[in-house]
Formats: structure tokens, C-alpha cells, sequence
């Protein structure tokens, strides 16, 4: 099982909207027959990939699988379907599916007279689709929300000039970590005022061949001229201010994990609904003393009532350039559920 | 001299108002005679230490030292004529002298025929006195900066609550740090709002055996009642809202390193006057999204006015009791000296 999370891993896949899956099919002395990974939507699934390596030798073999084998019928067969032709002897996996749609699929395997055992290093697997297994489990997209200050809060002086409060090293690394997300979501007003481009750049500043969906929430009227609706990458206006309803949308379109950046009135909204699952600030050694605060108003009066998060990882982010700023990256969660 | 620094940084030594010294004695064959430390004002100097020990031995013998033998009588005669009644053939000394009053002891030592070489493994040497070493070179005390902080650059609450922003990791971080300063510094607005003790205190919350000096400047007066006044500490009001001015008088009073800790106003007067050497954020992973700013106006209007600092040390203070929040500390020099 450890290898087939290792295949599951395993680089070059692209993000969402499919689980990352492994595969490997052993035979009666325990010995690899074939491994098999998925490589992002519309290629075969894992079980699939593996079955195909096989060819007859799956006949008596026991499949290991990092994820429960799906029952449904999407771009590609039901891979239940395909581990009952192969002749699998049994079948061993990990996560649960908690896909509604795709579920069942040991149910099924069982019913045919497979030997089914789920569970196995459940947690594991768990943890490499964080994001879809929450969307799956949640119905709502994974939110990580991300922002820059300075040492005392800031984001922009006092005339609302804000380049650059961020190092370059903590610039790539935003774009590393855009990257890794399925949405950038953004207010209609960052739009308005900022026009980001909002895609994903290398470190030479060239777009990545594969780019998050670029939404923008909010019921102003944009001019469609505007740098985030080119075509350099899909884009998106969902015409609400509720951010239960923007997630809502952008899980009906598949999306399962949206990267927050633009506007702190936006990501207010999303704090004070509950709706943030991370937050990522990039603390950059800078003193303003004045300016725009990173922060908005959160509702909050008293101490008490201050919102504790949870420290994950702490990492520092030397300058890539002389005379540039050293960048501490701070990874947290909520501490409760709110 | 490797071994004469680590003696010089032995533990227990108080801090100030002496630079700490370490010496060994060797003879002609490189063996060790003796060693010999500083362990505070009023104590013998690390070279009388060491020749107390030797006593006739010391005849022939080469004397290592950190710090140039200082050539004035204080507390204790000077170094220079204890080396050459010992019969010492040879000095070797890290660090010049930089205190106008006890240097000159190399050439008192030369003129008496002693071989002296200076310089070995200077920069090392000064690195253990650097507050005693910038104090001499600058003529005033060194000045350590410590606020805490949210994530979103918050100190308080919008009602003024403030406890806790920082865990008690946090807080018993800061005593430890109080206690390697001889100068906590605060302004009288703090001493009238918040009437802090100022004293330094260990992990059971008991006031250490040494305690720093408790500085409140400012022309306000206040009243002799309030904690800082109190007997578990000595204290001193300076009458000035001149940060230079307060420094001048704080050196006068033989203080080298100070730790300014109350008022936002007072600490941005500092930072102004370009007078902070060293800053040490704690950062609490809560958000306020309002309240009293951690750092007041600093008069910059732009981004390209922005004061940036240098990341000497970032430290994750783990939790101490479950619940509590994960803290880190950043410590910082200012990046130009402004």
C-alpha cells in the first residue's frame, strides 16, 4: 500500500478534478505483477493503468489500491467493472470513496465473489487528496486563503503603494502554491481597481500549461476587457456576494480547491462565514506604521473573541536576489470549526 | 583561544555592566596552566583569575586572552600591572580594548618588554560582548525593540484587551530575554495606564536574584506608588522625551543594553530617531481584524519609504500546555543604519 500511495503521488499529475490514485497488483507470493497510477482526468484510472500492464497475468492477482475502486461510468469505464474481467482474486484499498456519485464500488466487487478489505492506511490517503476528499466529504470546495503583510500588519502604505511588499522568493512561491489549487478566486473590486491576470507563472514569469479557473464573485457589471477574462486562462463571473453560494457554483463545476487572494473585504466575508479551511501568510520584515491593514474588519470587540489558528508550518524564505528580504511563510488552519 | 572565548561565555556571569573575559595561562611547550574567567563587577578580571591560580608557574608563560588587558584601576587594580608582576613573557588578546577609560593596556604591556599580539579571533570575541562592544564604540546603550503581535499586526483588542495576545511560551521567552538586558525601558503613558512590575521572572513566576534597571522616561509625573517604584528593583525616571537624551543618561548610568518594551509611541520615537539596534517580534497566530495597531505611525507616506529589516533568527515557541497557540519569534536588525 505504501508504494501504491507513492504512485499515487507521483509528480507531473495535474490538479483536480480527480482523485490522485495508485495502483499496485501483486501476485500469490506477494511479488509486483504491475503498478499503475492515474494521470488526471480523461486517462485511465490506476486499477485500469495496472490491469492494462498486467494483461492475463491479473488472472488469481490481488490488487492494492490507494482508493476504493469507483462504480460509475464517467470519461472511463467503472474500474469495478474492469477488476471483475481481469480475473483480481482480491482486492485491497485504502479510502473509503466518499464520492456520492462514484461510490459502491466494493459493495459490487463482493456481490461478485471478490475478496474485498477496505481501510488500509485510510489516513494516508486521506492526506493525499486533501482537497477532494474534503470537497467529496463537504460538498463545497476547500478554501486557502493567502495574504502578505508586513511586521505590523499592512499590506499597503499610506498612498495605497503595495510593490513590493512581498520578496520574490515568497512571489514564486505563491505561484507554486496557486499551482496546487484548481480556482483563484478574486472580488469583482480587486478587478476593478487591481486587473491582476491572475494565472500561473514560472520563475521566467512564462504561464504553466495547465492553469487554475479564474473566478470572480460579485454582483458589479466588469468590463469584459478586463486582463482576467483573456484567454490565457478560463475564467469565470459568479454574480453573488455570498461566498456559501460562490463555493456552492464552483463546486458544481468541479472545483475543489480555491486559492482566496484578492481583496480583504472578500476574505472577511469568507472568515466570518466559516468558509476559510487555511490560511497562508507570507510575513515579510517590512515596518509601515500606517496604510491599508492585510486584515478587515472581522466583527471582533474584545480579546476574547479573538480567532486562534492552528500553526502547521513554518517556513523561512531566504532572498533569491542580493538586497532582497528574507520571507517567513506561516501555513495555518482554523483552531475550531466556526 | 577557542577555549578562553568559551571560559569568557561561561554560565552564570551577570549581565553588565562589565564585558565578559575569559583567559588561559600556557607554557612554553603549549600545555595549560591555568584559566581563569570574568564573573561580574567587582569580581577579579579574567587575567587575575587565571594568574592566582598559576602563581609562580605563571613565570615564562604565555597569557591568552579575549579582551586587551585593561590598563585603569576600577573595582579591581589594573590587568596590565598584574601581567607584569606575574613574569608573563607573551600576551595574545582577541578584542581591542574599545572603552577610552581602560584601553591602552597593549602598549603599557609592550613598553615593559612583553611580546603582545593583538587581533586573534576579534570578530568571535566581540560577537560575546556585542552589546558592552557596541556600547563602547557608540557611546550609548544598545537598544532591543520587543512587541508582540497577531498576525494581523494587532496588539489589543478594539475594547483594549490585550491578555493574552502572545502564549505562554511567548511571555516566558521575553523574561529570558529581559534577563540578558541591564535596562527594561518604558514610558510613563505605560507606567500610568497599565502600572507594570517590570522585574524579570522565571518559569514559577518568581522575580530572578538580578534584576535589570526599570527605566520610565518622559516629563510626565507619576505617582510614587505605582509598581514600578516599588522595592524589587532598582529604578530611575528620566525626564526627557528625547530618546538621544534618555540614551545619553542611561550609558552615564553604566547601562549598555536596553529593552524597550511599553508604547507603541515611545517605540516609534525610537525607531525614528534611528535608535533601535535590534528588533524581536513575537507573532501570535490570531486575528483581531481591528484594535490598537502593534506599531505606530512612522511617518512613511510610501512604499519606497518602507523601513525593511534583516532576519537574523526565526524560532517556533511550541505550545507549553494544550490549547495554548503555537508563537513565533522573529529577531531582526534594522537593514541600514538609519
Amino acid at each position: 500500500m505504501r508504494r501504491a500511495l507513492a504512485l499515487a503521488a507521483s509528480p507531473g499529475v495535474p490538479t483536480g478534478p480527480n482523485p490522485r490514485v495508485g495502483c499496485v497488483l501483486l501476485d500469490g507470493q506477494g511479488r509486483t505483477i504491475a503498478e499503475g497510477w492515474h494521470r488526471g482526468a480523461g486517462s485511465p484510472h490506476a486499477e485500469v493503468d495496472a490491469l492494462r500492464q498486467a494483461g492475463e497475468a491479473a488472472r488469481g492477482a490481488t490488487a492494492v489500491v490507494t482508493l476504493e475502486p469507483c462504480n460509475h461510468t464517467g470519461r472511463t469505464g467503472p474500474c469495478s467493472r474492469a477488476l471483475m474481467a481481469s480475473g483480481v482474486r482480491r482486492v485491497v484499498f485504502a479510502q473509503r470513496d466518499p464520492n456520492p456519485v462514484a461510490a459502491g464500488g466494493a459493495s459490487v466487487l463482493r456481490a461478485a465473489g471478490i475478496e474485498v478489505e477496505g481501510g488500509l492506511l485510510e489516513d494516508e490517503a486521506r492526506v493525499v487528496n486533501r482537497e477532494w476528499t474534503f470537497a467529496m466529504d463537504r460538498g463545497r470546495p476547500f478554501v486557502t486563503w493567502k495574504f502578505a503583510t508586513t511586521l505590523d500588519g499592512r499590506s499597503a502604505a499610506a498612498d495605497g503603494t503595495s510593490r513590493w511588499v512581498s520578496s520574490r522568493a515568497a512571489r514564486l512561491d505563491t505561484h507554486r502554491l496557486r499551482a496546487l489549487c484548481d480556482t483563484m478566486l478574486v472580488g469583482t473590486n480587486t478587478v476593478a481597481v487591481d486587473d491582476p491576470l491572475l494565472t500561473v507563472r514560472d520563475a521566467d514569469d512564462q504561464p504553466l500549461a495547465t492553469q487554475p479557473l479564474r473566478a470572480v464573485m460579485g454582483e458589479r457589471e466588469l468590463d469584459p476587457g478586463r486582463r482576467v477574462f483573456d484567454s490565457s486562462a478560463p475564467s469565470v463571473h459568479l454574480r453573488t456576494r455570498d461566498p456559501h453560494e460562490a463555493l456552492k457554483e464552483l463546486f458544481e463545476l468541479d472545483r475543489q480547491h480555491v486559492f482566496l487572494e484578492g481583496g480583504p473585504t472578500l476574505a472577511a466575508a469568507f472568515w466570518q462565514a466559516g468558509l476559510v479551511d487555511e490560511v497562508v501568510t507570507y510575513l515579510a520584515p517590512m515596518l509601515l506604521g500606517s496604510g491599508r491593514a492585510a486584515v478587515a474588519d472581522l466583527g471582533i470587540g474584545t480579546i476574547a473573541e479573538a480567532d486562534h489558528l492552528l500553526v502547521t508550518d513554518v517556513t523561512v524564505l531566504e532572498p533569491l536576489e542580493p538586497g532582497d528580504d528574507t520571507n517567513v511563510r506561516i501555513t495555518m488552519t482554523p483552531k475550531e470549526p466556526h
